[in-house]
């Protein structure tokens, strides 16, 4: 337990200390976010903040969780190892397309194929060896059952099947961080409160854990504690740079950060097993990705005609007149309520069996 | 356990949707904040946003707890109503002080005096009974010790300094939500946190009470699932609050809403036993309320000097041109870091016994 609170910490010193000194750095060297020509025209202030403020995030939750390991003096497990690789795999590929934007001054990054591409690969090669590496009681870090709080034993997916799944959640989760970014600090803070309900769900899968004795109801699940370590360092990580990145932003978290984090989450929904109990967890980053979803679908199917004012959803209500803190701190509420909702629903699990 | 859910969907709606109707009652009447003048001059725009809104979070939770026990149909505990009373009871004085305030037309309220002779009052009654009411184990709301985590036994206060113990806490968190409450919302996100920590201690010294058996390790408390659903009603009322209560504010909570929840956080305190705990939880609380000591006692001691610009401490980062939305969620984040500290504390000496 301490070991979680370890990695927590020195991942939120990292991020307090190493973002000042990130901003200072991108600030010097004229590397600024380019804004959406697309996009709520107020935003064009905005133009000359720097972006790749992921990648502090990126290095604190490595060195918080390689000093937590050093602390313990335990082996990393599988399950850590491979969260970490999909975190910061994607948010390279993250970074790739924030460099891009910036080293070109073009707003639009990498071209989409290219990005889905990089996402692919790193997606395969961690469902590959999420689905393999058995620990001595045969338990993979990922199964073949879908689960909402638990796996749904009854019937399981064929591996073909299974890597899509993989491949499906890791797109949705990145993409629906990476829409939710771009009001200051929204994804940030709601992703503190995710990966904070990751942590606590996966020391409550570590107590509760089937490989104890003596639990009453337990969870077959792959390193929990080793996991609560790793969920621990991105929720302190995320919120030290909350401390920059609240309004007025002094740095964004870039492609490099909602990519990362967004796999983080469908990472840590397909490891801890409660996946579709992600829809809940993330429930913001799910009604944004669903409201360009509608505005899109709905603008094709009716030849032109549009739902929201402006699609993702924030932009919505900027355009309603309502201030940008005032956004962002109800879309925090929202997002508080569906995460406790979440939990309120792992929780009953336990309590009742009833799911 | 969905007791506890009950009772905080209740107040969060009664105050997601009763503020609405108040802040347009409170309009009508043309019942505006008056500003201090010694406060920082940007605040004069504040002027004429209607305040009180500490009655619509007092409504809602008595009618979250009431809903809660009318679904389970059990009767409500000595502590909660306790609790209740500690809570209503400030917030009738605190109420009686805005009122002053609006209808006189007169910044300062009801004179200090009579203040702190209604406090005492109030917190003479709820003393008085809460040391003597004893469950069919022998259990009073409040004990004869001062806590930590765990009551000190060793040694026990003679009763007088014990009602005087209670009451410096009522009147030390109460004056100490009230100092905090200030800048948009930042009272009530603190409060949040602060509260949904007090249900999850509740709940948890619920799970792992003495009177159940087969518990290694257990909590001498009374009625601890019941004050969980007063925490809970709280927590929600106060995150229903804030959705209107953030920048730019519709509604303050007035001292209404400051020393009805500074109160509460007292009583909890003391019912839960880890009274100097409050240290940590309350930790943003604690830290504005020091910043104003250090200024008056500075100022005084130097014939002159100031350590802060102004005091309290939100007005001082202010001064120095922070934007009032940065102060808020970066004083926030220090709130979750006291809270995440002292949670840390309470179940680390679950698992340890260290303390």
């Amino acid at each position: 337990m301490l070991a979680v609170l370890i990695a927590g910490a020195i991942a939120l010193l990292g991020t307090l200390i190493g973002t000042k000194f990130a901003i200072k750095a991108l600030v010097a060297k004229g590397y600024g976010q380019l804004i959406r020509d697309d996009g709520p025209t107020t935003h064009q202030t905005k133009r000359g903040t720097p972006t790749m403020g992921g990648l502090v995030i990126m290095l604190s939750v490595v060195a918080g969780y390689a000093g937590a390991k050093l602390f313990t003096g335990t082996d990393p497990s599988a399950s850590a190892v491979l969260l970490l690789f999909l975190f910061v795999g994607l948010g390279a590929i993250g970074f790739l397309d924030d460099w891009i934007k910036v080293a070109k001054q073009r707003s639009l990054g990498l071209r989409s194929k290219a990005k889905l591409i990089g996402q692919t690969i790193v997606g395969l090669v961690f469902a590959f060896f999420a689905i393999r590496i058995e620990n001595d009681n045969g338990i993979t870090p990922i199964t073949h059952h879908i689960s909402f709080v638990r796996d749904m034993t009854s019937w399981s997916l064929p591996t073909v099947l299974l890597i899509l799944w993989v491949l499906v959640m890791i797109a949705g989760a990145s993409n629906g961080v990476n829409l939710t970014d771009g009001l200051d600090g929204l994804a940030t803070g709601a992703a503190v409160m995710v990966f904070g309900a990751y942590t606590l769900i996966n020391i409550w899968q570590s107590n509760q854990n089937c490989a104890r004795e003596l639990v009453p109801k337990c969870y077959e699940v792959r390193d929990p504690l080793d996991l609560a370590i790793v969920a621990a360092a991105i929720t302190g990580a995320c919120f030290g740079f909350l401390w920059w990145n609240t309004a007025p932003a002094k740095i964004f978290m870039g492609d490099t950060g909602s990519l990362s984090l967004g796999g983080a989450m469908a990472g840590f929904a397909l490891m801890t097993r409660p996946e579709l109990l992600l829809v809940f967890l993330g429930g913001l980053f799910v009604i944004i990705t669903l409201s360009v979803i509608i505005q899109v679908g709905y603008f094709k199917l009716s030849g032109g005609k549009r739902v929201f004012r402006m699609a993702p959803l924030q932009h919505h209500f900027e355009l309603l007149g309502w201030a940008e803190v005032t956004i962002v701190v109800r879309f925090w509420i929202i997002s508080g309520l569906t995460v406790i909702a979440g939990m309120g629903i792992f929780y009953w699990e336990w309590v009742s069996g009833a799911l």
